[in-house]
């Protein structure tokens, strides 16, 4: 298959990223429903026309026509849903995820999948601070990466399908890793960030800091506010990788540290210049 | 003496604080000199009307005509300066600054200063990443906060002449600390944050991780661009209440990661809740 728009596509999960995807695919002129777990967010995303159906049933024949269904669930219960209703989907469909994390996902996922389906699995790396279909906005899209995780379980027609996926939600680039890969990246750039960020909010409580603040301690802090459940399930599912970024971040600041200690002036300002240097790597490309 | 417009502002040190200084005050309606140790930079000053007059020597006239003079330099400059120099005051004169850390340098800076002049301390929170007068920007200052750090040696007129001058230069938040409660508290909030930037840096140097950076990353990193010489002297010079700070972000960060590595997931979500619900204290204020 290819991605034309007049694909069926199913969205199971309609929360903050599947209602970002509902609605920048309805805007590209795709069929969209979804099934997801509360009338309410169905009926929210009926009214501003982000979905053509939704329902909370596992309608057989609605999972029937999808031509590709996206699944924007936790981790855990993505695997749940899959092993438990695997049987509706119709020979030939793929399926693909939002997971931000792989290894642990992605095999489990394919070695109990039927032999006439196909799973490959992305990450769309744009986040937002809040859950619900009523924080979902499909323009945080834009300029973010859409990476595609592949196996050597996967087609390269799916593996096309999904890189279409991703062009057509408005991601600025399309890439792909392997779940080793993916989940290494991730542990340092996204899963260690926000450990830092919530061990800042929990290990001074000084009360009026707040009034205090410059923008460094908020830039370093936005992500503070964190949905506890997913991310406790995100972490413990990438629990080696993420725990190796912690080691090297531990010792490495016990490292600048020290230095303070022992007065290295010198010492503090090498890191400080090959940080400076570091950093230019990571600026955001002009548009 | 009250801060009017007919009040002679001398600016010592024209870099990024300075610059924005002498441009928030020429604005202001106030005369304002300056002394630095570039003649291009007073040129790139008077080119823009950010100043009345600069000079790179120490012009006893200038000096003597200052009501107010405002020392933005390197804090080891600054007390050197003082020590040097401060045969030229004219009796009566008050002197402010703008350095980042106060114990270790207010109470040297008073204790050797004449009797006839009066030094009172304050800290404009508001950096840029960039050094230098070309990058200065008073628009930094509104809706930033702007510490005075009196200690028993200060006069309440000299006290209320450095708070209108935060209010001039257009500072959302005036309020007074302590030299110390003020180290504690710039150790976390800015100190300890730049550290965690530094190490973010050098922590991980595996290629391409630019390629699939997100704004979580980016954000924790922004002031990982930093000026070494000056950041390695205040750190140095507050070295006990930023190791205290480093010591307990830490034990914090060691807990979470213990908490990981022993599959505590009730444990790291209970942090994540704390965090979420401290967060909200910081966020920026609706104007």
């Amino acid at each position: 298959m290819r991605l034309d728009t007049d694909a069926n596509i199913l969205i199971v999960g309609l929360g903050v990223i599947g209602g970002g995807y509902a609605a920048a695919l309805t805007e590209a002129g795709y069929r969209v429903s979804c099934i997801t777990s509360e009338q309410r967010d169905i009926e929210y995303a009926l009214e501003r026309k982000m979905i053509e159906y939704g329902t909370t049933e596992l309608e057989e024949e609605l999972i029937q026509s999808a031509d590709l269904i996206i699944f924007a669930l936790y981790p855990t219960v993505f695997i749940d849903w899959i092993e438990k209703n695997q049987h509706l989907f119709r020979p030939g469909t793929i399926i693909t995820d939002v997971t931000g994390v792989k290894t642990s996902v992605v095999y489990k996922v394919q070695d109990m999948l039927r032999d006439d389906v196909e799973f490959i699995s992305a990450h769309p790396m744009a986040g937002r601070e809040q859950s619900g279909v009523e924080f979902s906005d499909p323009s945080v899209f834009r300029g973010a990466n859409y990476i595609v995780t592949p196996t050597e379980k996967n087609s390269s027609e799916a593996i096309a399908v999904c890189r279409e996926l991703g062009h057509v939600l408005g991601f600025a680039r399309i890439t792909e890793l392997s779940v080793e890969e993916h989940d290494r990246m991730i542990a340092f750039l996204s899963q260690l960030t926000h450990c830092i960020a919530v061990t800042l909010m929990t290990c001074n409580e000084t009360p009026n800091l707040e009034k205090y603040t410059g923008d460094s301690f908020r830039d370093l802090t936005r992500i503070a506010k964190i949905n506890d459940k997913m991310w406790s399930e995100l972490f413990l599912l990438n629990k080696d990788a993420l725990l190796c970024e912690m080691d090297s971040f531990l010792s490495e600041f016990s490292e600048f540290r020290n230095m303070l200690a022992s007065d290295d002036a010198e010492g503090m300002r090498a890191k400080m210049r090959a940080s400076t240097k570091r950093r230019s790597l990571f600026d955001k490309p002009k548009r």
